[in-house]
């Protein structure tokens, strides 16, 4: 079938909105039509050319609802009408990751990670050439394909355009602080980076109470939104005359309990190590860092009681966990409107993904109509 | 008081064995006749001048037990005529550490830094000039001066002279899986290291029924002993054409379920990391590494679900928890007449300074009879 869709044929290049094909789906694959779709930070790094693992012509887009219109052989998770959330972290429920309850499913990691649907081919083409998948998902095609194990249902009622956000950036950001930090509420916490990330980690400090939530971000114009969404002190890190690790732990008299990361910068992330409490400090990094960067701290500071983690999908398990999810923010838990910052349709992607590029946007929700 | 001691008067040479002049327990001190101290390895690394916090001269040991022979004002948590452990990281019982059950007691950590006693003077002298306390113990003298916080009672019954291994290394070793990592039963591991802490976590990995412990050094003739603890598998790092951590993932089929690095080796603690399994390996470094080097590792690793930690005496408690421990000794379930290598007396420290520098002993229990 035909799909209108935004390829991304070059690195580096603004996406083509085009016309592509898009074959049916195969045993245990769903075809799904996307109803609404935003720009997370990775499709822009992949896009930049930056991130080793891009394969070109490939279709981006991995944070979006949409409703299923096809289904391959032997699906018996979803049936044709259901409303999904594409899922770039699978859940097969039977490799050792999922038996344990945690969302690395090694199912189909190798042909997702190479473009390629789990048979080792491509869904999509255009001119009778080969478009790659990216993350399992390449929700901006109008119509794509997934394995049935990389899509969560959506529980009734729930609304589908602001459910999209939970596909990636503010699960991350709510279940690193909730999840992998198992933040304990009345605690102090420091948030680097005021993007969707940090602040989805705002609000759920805000959520669990925390006595004293920091924002860190490198603009002044970052204070108001991170104030909005919870935060009791901002600091532009590129205002202040010492490293800002020991400028926090003055001004909390010995470090903040836990520290979220937000950001790809390593020396960021060793700040956030070190602005912790000795003793019990805690300190989770989300951001995706180029290549072969690395973080660097001196033993010390992990002998004196600290640890060291990463948060990968705020550690949710997508096919059970995020209907979980979507219910808590259902039930008002979890407040999606104030990250949508603009909405567009699939022929202003550039502008979204300029807008994602330059931190002029938390997320823009772009529908095909 | 007249003492025999083992005087460090300067960095990188022999103790020599003199007598020096101890002065009476002050407000809530206590003095202790040393009946048992071994040689720890940081005793050897502060000796060697490359502990920047080393003053001179001092009276270094800290893994012994004694008696309480003189109890200072104030003083009501022992009596004269107990048996006690001196404690390098004492337990106030108040502080934000103590209160939290957390071994990093902040009462006195600023003098003890120093070499002083709490009141910013020395208990010590030789032909009247100061001579420095050491990590709040100095067990290489007879009689020594503690605070009244930095001893742990002994249970009556317990065997003095082994118990002096608890004081430091054996603690560590077996309370760093324990505690810190929380070993769970079942679970592979890999230990790096194969001295006393090494071993001492080797033991603890077997009485938590390890399905595989796999021990690493650098010196074939460590395999015999690491065997007797119970690892399950010996590697010598230095005669495999690839790096450690690449080895272990490919012996284990994806990595160990947990790694503790007893080495104070940078590249070491990176590869205990890495050597870990993806979604759930956790590490526990607990070397001294010197100064300014810096572990490092791509973010990538913590952010695939891998988790970095550091132990500091195991994470044992002092006053209130290593009595606990003696108990466990005392019922059999911890062994530590395999780390007794020798026994000497004072005047053959020297030796037993050596024999730890060059890896030869475990521990040489000495006394001053």
């Amino acid at each position: 079938m035909k799909s209108k869709a935004a390829v991304a044929f070059e690195a580096g290049k603004p996406l083509s909105i085009v016309e592509i094909d898009v074959e049916e789906p195969k045993e245990h694959e769903v075809l799904v039509k996307i109803d609404f779709t935003s720009v997370c930070h990775t499709d822009v790094y992949t896009l930049s050319g930056n991130d080793p693992s891009g394969k070109f012509p490939c279709i981006l887009g991995h944070e979006a609802t949409g409703t299923v219109v096809q289904v391959g052989e032997s699906v018996s998770s979803v049936k044709v009408g259901d409303k999904v959330v594409p899922l770039w972290k699978p859940e097969c429920g039977e490799c050792d990751y999922c038996k344990k309850g945690l969302n690395f499913c090694s199912a189909i990691s190798e042909t997702q990670g190479q473009g390629l649907m789990p048979d080792g081919t491509s869904r999509f083409s255009y001119n009778g050439e080969i478009i790659y998948h990216f993350m399992g998902t390449s929700t901006f095609s109008e119509y794509t394909v997934l394995a049935d194990i990389s899509v969560a249902k959506i529980p009734e009622g729930a609304e589908e355009d602001k459910v999209a956000l939970l596909g990636c950036g503010v699960t991350t950001g709510l279940g690193a602080v909730k999840n992998d930090a198992q933040f304990e509420e009345g605690s102090t916490a420091a948030v680097f980076g005021v993007g969707t990330l940090g602040l989805a980690s705002i609000q759920m400090l805000k959520t669990l109470n925390a006595s004293r939530i920091i924002a860190i971000d490198i603009f002044d114009e970052k204070q108001t939104i991170a104030e909005e969404f919870g935060a009791t002190d901002f600091i532009n890190s590129q205002k202040i005359d010492q490293p800002i690790q020991d400028y926090i732990i003055e001004m909390t008299n010995g470090g903040v309990d836990y520290s979220f990361v937000c950001v790809g910068d390593t020396d960021t992330m060793n700040a956030g190590l070190e602005c912790t409490h000795k003793g019990w400090g805690l300190s989770v990094i989300m951001g995706v860092a180029s290549g072969q960067e690395k973080i660097a701290t001196r033993p010390f500071q992990l002998i004196t009681g600290r640890t060291w983690k990463g948060s990968s999908f705020g550690g949710v398990t997508g096919k059970t966990g995020l209907p979980e999810l979507i219910k808590e923010h259902m039930a008002g838990k979890i407040d999606l409107d104030p990250f949508i910052t603009h909405r567009m349709t699939i022929d202003e992607i550039n502008t979204a993904i300029d807008l994602q590029t330059q931190g002029k946007s938390l997320r823009d929700i772009i529908t095909f109509a």
